[in-house]
């Protein structure tokens, strides 16, 4: 249909284990619209592709290898980090964007990612209203940090809840049978620079209390070194042993970073990263213990084969929606995950105005936290639970599983001047 | 059955995803030959729990319970880093363990762990029978490391030879959509302080030349700092990225541990473990790309949501064995897992005698590796390959593996002398 506008997918910053099924979701569903959508063309390297006029056709791919986005974690089409100015301090780069978008007939802009993306998303939509280019505009909820505000909960989240969960879970286990003559103390650090609540995902581990992990780390919460250590030694005095999640966003009360840790190399260096061997560290100089420890990094947010089924559920109705939102006429809008029950767990989708959700961060509240700092709560843990319920795994081939590559057939450039990133 | 006597079986060493599958596979088949064992007992904390008449009565479990151990990681019972010292520096140990066995009229000893535990278990056969006590001594394989001779693969090393490659291929799907603008080099570390199994199964992950991970670091092979710098610039080049297995045992041209790097704390403290943050770190100083790092650590042996199915069948297959070794009569032997053919995968329990695997060290062949040093061969890959294949998920139930926690009833001392260990 010579009439339908194409549409612009980029996926942004981190990636997750169920981001492509919000692609898989954007591009079956446009595949449904013929009426208003021609293509889907998908952004290389995110943003970053609409800016160099990189971009994919994904009317190339089969709907086998669509549908098997479903099933891939990363970002099919690349991802980036890379934030647009504001329109004040360059405002060619949302111009070159609505070039872009002109030369390519794109009438529909999806941006896939959390709060910086929610924020590019409406100024775009602003800036095609005040230039008279017709573009719908909708922002698509990602982030395993879970801080957007006003959606119930993130896309991507509840994978890596239920991995971090799970992991606690599994590794407590093995501490706890070796702790009688070795290591007593085992950190996990996790993801979450500002936000705990992956860190607080790995509550969800103890059925009772006293169950590991017994104590918690949570960026919102200064770290108190005494009251820590206390804490270590009443668990191994209790259970024998003592499990610790530990945010990778914890701070001194100096408000600098554990990870920092006044580690230095033999160089003098300041050592990069790892809350976990700073907490370890502080275990073994103040009480002898033996510990083990661990830095899950990636593996926890690409973690695929144990995806929570609710969390691709919820990443795969926000493409969707987002779609029929565009093909509807809103504009500037996001797709939002609204829960009307916890249980049974039940939800809908609704959209929300970018404006309210750019630029807001959402924290663990404090009513989530127990009053030691150190746990969560029994209402942190009815609105966690069903985040992680239902399994999906990947299918799987010779003992792996099995990840679809897309052929990513670039478009034809249109335009002469170039553009650097 | 009066006549029949009581079995111990002992949990040894580092435990591992499906080491209770092989004592559940031990007590099953033990009820099933009711004619010649009685009672299995189990050692609280391995060996320990011998030494020091701490043993579990594991009639008191429900078959369910007992199945539930098929799923469930960690080890049931405890397990104990205790190596007993030579028969010549320690002999009160053995006589110790004997004096236990018979005062529970103990004629069967399990003995699941890897080469410190053969080595128990042989001692033990060889003084009960200088003594004239009848017992029948059976070792049974188990050992992430894969490093015992003989049988073709440990018990617990499938599984982790699956996590890894899983999480390989998945983490370095998420690099490789963030390479751009983001991360370039991701290193994950592996265990195995001796033998590169573990960094070898990593390999796995890629199905051709140049797919991560682009280098693996073996314990094996001495780090040359020169040509793993070149050999990651040139696989960011290539690819935009790079990912890196590390074993944890990877040693320096001096022999000194990767691990221990030269790195201080603030207090001037030779900073423990870590062999990741210091590749990292290397790659930083002189290379300075973006990077990130993971340390699976206990994650990986003790995660059963991705266990091999093979590997679960030879946990089984080996705790079933031992058991019908002994009530045949066998002594001092270990059921061994032999390999017929790869393709089709076929195999077999065939008995060895325990002196021939206490001791040895099974580590990667050089015919395994790749001749740069940096991954593995064909003929590594075909032996590898079997051993990850299927799947056996436990149950789920609100998004969390269901693990079994057993009564672990104390069987009521009989002895006055406590001893000390």
């Amino acid at each position: 249909m010579a009439s339908a506008k194409n549409a612009f997918y980029a996926q942004s910053g981190g990636v997750t284990a169920v981001i492509n099924a919000t692609a898989c979701a954007v591009i079956e569903t446009a595949r449904k619209n013929k009426k208003h959508i021609n293509k889907v063309y998908a952004g290389r390297d995110g943003i970053i592709g609409a800016l160099t006029e990189n971009l994919i056709d994904t009317s190339a791919e089969t709907p086998a290898a669509i549908a098997a986005l479903k099933n891939t974690p990363g970002g099919a089409f690349g991802s980036c980090r890379y934030k647009l100015k504001s329109l004040e301090e360059n405002r060619a780069e949302y111009e070159r964007l609505i070039e872009v978008f002109a030369a390519h007939n794109i009438g529909y802009f999806f941006y896939n990612g959390g709060n910086d993306s929610a924020d590019t998303a409406y100024k775009v939509s602003q800036l095609s209203g005040a230039l008279g280019y017709d573009l719908k505009c909708i922002g698509v909820p990602k982030t395993v940090d879970n801080d957007l505000p006003i959606t119930d909960n993130c896309p991507g989240f509840g994978s890596v809840a239920k991995y971090v969960a799970t992991s606690m879970l599994e590794a407590s286990l093995d501490v706890a049978s070796m702790s009688t003559t070795s290591t007593k103390v085992f950190v996990m650090e996790v993801m979450g620079r500002h936000a705990g609540w992956i860190a607080a995902a790995g509550g969800l581990a103890a059925k009772k209390p006293g169950d590991p992990p017994q104590i918690i780390l949570f960026p919102e919460v200064e770290f108190n070194q005494d009251a820590f250590l206390a804490k270590v030694e009443a668990s191994v005095a209790k259970h024998g042993f003592c499990s610790i999640v530990v945010s990778e966003g914890v701070r001194n009360p100096d408000g600098s970073f554990l990870a920092e840790g006044g580690t230095v190399d033999a160089f003098g260096h300041k050592q990069l990263g790892g809350a976990a061997p700073v907490v370890a560290q502080i275990v073994q100089d103040n009480l002898k213990l033996k510990h083990h420890w661990a830095v899950a990094d990636y593996l926890q947010r690409s973690a695929r084969h144990v995806a929570s089924k609710t969390d691709l559920e919820h990443a795969y109705a926000v493409g969707k929606a987002a779609v029929q939102y565009a093909v509807k006429g809103k504009n500037s809008v996001m797709p939002a995950i609204i829960r009307t029950s916890n249980s049974p767990y039940r939800w809908r989708i609704e959209p929300v105005e970018l404006s309210r959700v750019a630029n807001v961060e959402k924290t663990v509240p404090a009513g989530f936290i127990s009053k030691d700092g150190f746990g969560i709560t029994k209402k942190c843990r009815d609105y966690l639970t069903p985040l992680i319920k239902g399994e999906a795994p990947p299918p799987y081939k010779n003992g792996l599983p099995v990840y679809v590559k897309l052929k990513n057939k670039a478009v034809r450039k249109k335009l002469k001047q170039k553009f650097e990133v």
